[in-house]
């Protein structure tokens, strides 16, 4: 059973979970018909089964390789991109004016996560460019948007983010390369990069790099911090690659999975670049491309998590073992335990990837619509959507090993290689604690009013559920009263180190009511269906956990620091 | 900070958690006394620290490798293998007759996990050989004792252990490997068998499998089984390596870690073995190597996530980042979440030791002194020593990837090897799925006694703390009295099925409240210091998971077979 894009999941969420019939309301979505999503959505998943998913154990066997300074990527990765780039994938939410489609995000979102589940090393590159087209479109000049864009959108170029360096990785601020003006409008970027995902390619004719540098005399920390666009090849007058620039790649991380995707070291020796944004504002650009990223990655870890349960659930359907009562299948499918953890890798998927389009709702609803509200939303489950997404892939893929058996050890299965591949997703874009910390502090400095509003809705739709599934409702509902009260004890906190004691364990517990919550209003939708009955196994069995991890998120900071380091090493 | 093996911990343990004095009591283990145990202790760190962990990156950097039909171990492997095998550490537990120091499996597991935190790869070899060596001594004829124990006890030789076959894994009655009878009391084996852990090996002059295999007109299934040893070279008449057997080598598998360990599909010719036991008692026999290999797996993951610990934690002390306020180090070991990961890290190291120790000494106390209640509860907590150390192993080499951030997924610094490495330990000597439900069915075939005892054990202990510390007291008691009814439950329900639905979470919750329960005990006889600090931390923070645990664990098996294998696919 090969892999096989979650087309018809997507549909139905955006049917009956995330209100895309209100995004179409809109002006500015009102193209996004439902034919439209429909034939998208089919389209994509076309080219992900057929073209994307049989790349994947190439990136593995055969990783990204440095030779003479220039990276050779994977057999077929460059017929992969390009059939990426000519579908239009790339530049799907990207402003018309330049090329792009204009589509909602939370459309880019499925299709992201499709093509992350088929092969999510080569995923990883029109990622990037899509983080990059997003900044751009914010911040750049019209002189660099209209060179940039329409190559970035068509693929003919792609794009990177470069922030961490050797002694500044979640601390951006101890960044030291500088940027120096050069008196033509273009400034001089030196220093090194480190962890430079797709820092350079053989798939495109240019590779554009974001790079976060230091002007002359700017202060220390993030705020003096400027972003510059620094392309591979300079672009000539007619904006065709022109020579080379001060960019090499020193070398290449040999790395636990993700083999197809080149992690770069950079080098920039007074290379050529132009300002993005003003000057020692190349933070607030930098998030404009961080925050499209989190969305990205967190679809990359359901994505992998889709991957890893159909191949597992393959391989249950097809392995004898064991007695298995009359009626079954004779396959392990048949064994509680074997379904235990299908069940459970279905029912996260199916509310990661619910959290991950509800996210992006909101933020396709901020953008048309201007609401205040729906940006709040949007931030408070960006960090929510790239955590638990992410952990999810990782949790599943794991189980996907485990279903395997004797045989998830073994390469050859392609089990071990989801769970290789998807481990980075928990740590580059802001590790999961970083992602959790931003939660707790920064999207809670509204005193907690985005995380209020969205438990109201959670608690009005348990309210509406009641008199249909009333165990079901009921059990939502004092899972979210639980959570609001770890949520009034945490705004509550003066001492940040207090509510960061308790952030992953909070996010967690978050995300496990906020799936109860999404499962819910599917089973309501599909009454006695297929979803329904997943809706029941993950509110009875998944769900209860958020009262561990509430409790935890709760324990405050005092035992976190009592033990010496001397005594955490005895 | 290079690898340093918990000596202290473990005196610390016997001394105050599993009443080492009680054994020492017996006639049986009256020569390990304190001084005994303490030197070998720390004669076997020195060994671990020294010899040891240097090797580890050598079995993930230079896999074994087959050659002309022969295994060539990695570099230093075999100088590691002669330490051990000098040392006298395979048969620290084997019978005095035959060259063993006949000392408690408590001080062995406690030596096995040493080494296993060092280089798991290769300690895998001499853990094969004790469980065979313990075989031998159980059911097999002076004859084979003679010969063959003295020689895997000193090291000379090396044992393996061969149940699975491509069509029989976890179901091992479904084998099909053949013996017969040749007539001068030997047999002729035949048969293919895989995931053969150390199949060969160039450490040692001679490998000798243990084999199961049907005998001509053996009933279908586990009833129908026998034993055999079958040497690679069959011994001469002095007991010298003779003659090659017909036993061979087909390939090695290419794994997703541990790939110091060589793992074999062996091929058998008509190859000769000696029947070991009763003909068709194979699986009772075999159980006595199993119920050993279990407690040493369990073991081998508790080592790998003492190494991964120690890994980490030598990280996040060294390196710098982000703001750490006054007093602190300046590394990130001063962030609330990096100590949060830490000190879950080091809080379940201790609590699976513990419990593996607890059950190490369990089966000492009833091959002392023949009690049924001991060998009960050595039974009953074999399973969780197995499942929950090596869950325990993965989830804290996964914890010790996240502390270092973006160098955790690069594979030079290691930590992506352990979390690699001990991924299998979920996986063989029985899945953790296969020792959960074997705990719910088999280990519950008393009624649930041999679990009652034990709560009311933690009970007693935590009314007797209640004074000194109210709060944890009361939460051990509290979760104690929660697992019974959870216990209860499962022992009242006749469909094996509905408990084993709930094995796995059962198991979780049993292991979480056992760990609170020792936790506690440790914290009693360190009143003030650093181990009431880490009891504090499990009961405050991971103690709470047993709610969602042991409520997953009651929930029956209607919801996990409500989906048809379409609806899981669609």
């Amino acid at each position: 059973m090969p892999y096989r894009a979650a087309v018809e999941d997507f549909n139905f969420l955006f049917d009956h979970v995330v209100d895309f019939e209100a995004l179409r309301q809109t002006e500015r979505f009102a193209e996004a018909t439902d034919d439209v999503t429909r034939a998208i959505l089919g389209e994509a998943g076309k080219l992900c089964d057929t073209v994307l998913a049989p790349l994947q154990r190439n990136g593995d066997l055969h990783p990204a390789k440095l030779e003479n300074g220039v990276v050779r990527t994977s057999p077929g990765f460059a017929e992969g991109f390009k059939a990426i780039a000519e579908g239009g994938w790339i530049g799907m939410s990207a402003d018309p004016e330049y090329g792009g489609m204009g589509l909602p995000m939370t459309l880019t979102s499925a299709v992201n996560e499709m093509m992350a589940g088929a092969c999510l090393s080569l995923q990883l590159a029109p990622l990037m460019s899509q983080g990059q087209i997003e900044a751009l479109e914010h911040h750049a000049s019209d002189a660099v948007k209209a060179l940039y864009l329409p190559k970035l959108i068509s693929g003919e170029w792609t794009g990177t983010m470069n922030l961490t360096e050797p002694q500044a990785g979640s601390d951006v601020g101890a960044l030291s390369c500088k940027a120096e003006e050069r008196g033509d409008g273009t400034y001089a970027v030196s220093g090194q990069k480190i962890y430079i995902s797709w820092g350079d390619n053989d798939l495109a004719e240019n590779v554009c790099h974001l790079v976060l540098a230091r002007l002359p005399g700017a202060p220390a920390g993030t705020k003096g911090i400027s972003l510059f666009l620094v392309p591979k090849f300079v672009p000539d007058s007619e904006g065709n690659p022109g020579k080379r620039n001060g960019v090499s790649v020193v070398s290449l991380e040999h790395k636990m999975g993700l083999h197809g995707s080149p992690t770069a070291v950079m080098q920039y020796d007074d290379a050529v670049g132009w300002l993005i944004g003003a000057e020692q504002g190349g933070m607030a650009a930098m998030f404009t491309m961080m925050n499209n990223a989190r969305l990205g990655v967190g679809g990359q870890g359901i994505g992998a998590a889709e991957g890893a349960y159909q191949h597992a659930l393959a391989y249950a359907l097809e392995r004898k073992q064991g007695r298995t009562g009359e009626g079954g299948t004779g396959t392990i499918v048949d064994h509680a335990d074997v379904r235990r953890m299908l069940l459970s890798m279905k029912a996260d998927v199916f509310a990661a990837r619910a959290i991950a389009l509800s996210c992006a709702f909101a933020s396709d609803m901020a953008r048309a619509t201007g609401g205040a509200d729906w940006a709040a939303r949007a931030a408070f489950l960006t960090p929510i959507t790239k955590a638990f997404g992410t952990d999810t892939g990782i949790a599943v893929a794991e189980m996907g090993v485990q279903v395997h058996g004797g045989m998830g050890f073994i390469e050859e299965t392609g089990a071990a290689q989801f769970s290789r591949d998807v481990r980075v997703t928990a740590i580059y874009e802001g590790t999961n604690g970083i992602q959790a910390m931003d939660l707790v502090a920064r999207k809670m400095m509204d005193g907690g009013e985005a995380a209020s509003r969205l438990l109201d809705e959670i608690e009005a739709d348990a309210e509406a559920a009641r008199e249909v599934f009333p165990n079901m409702a009921d059990a939502v509902w004092q899972a979210s009263e639980t959570l609001r009260e770890a949520t009034e004890w945490l705004v509550s906190q003066d001492n940040l180190n207090t509510r960061f004691a308790g952030a992953v364990p909070y996010l967690r517990g978050f995300a496990r009511v906020l799936g109860g919550h999404l499962h819910l209003k599917a089973a309501m939708a599909d009454r006695g269906g297929a979803r329904e009955k997943l809706a029941r196994f993950y509110i009875q069995r998944l769900l209860p956990e958020h009262v561990g991890l509430l409790t935890h998120a709760q324990a405050g900071e005092t035992e976190l620091f009592a033990m010496s380091a001397e005594e955490l090493a005895a």
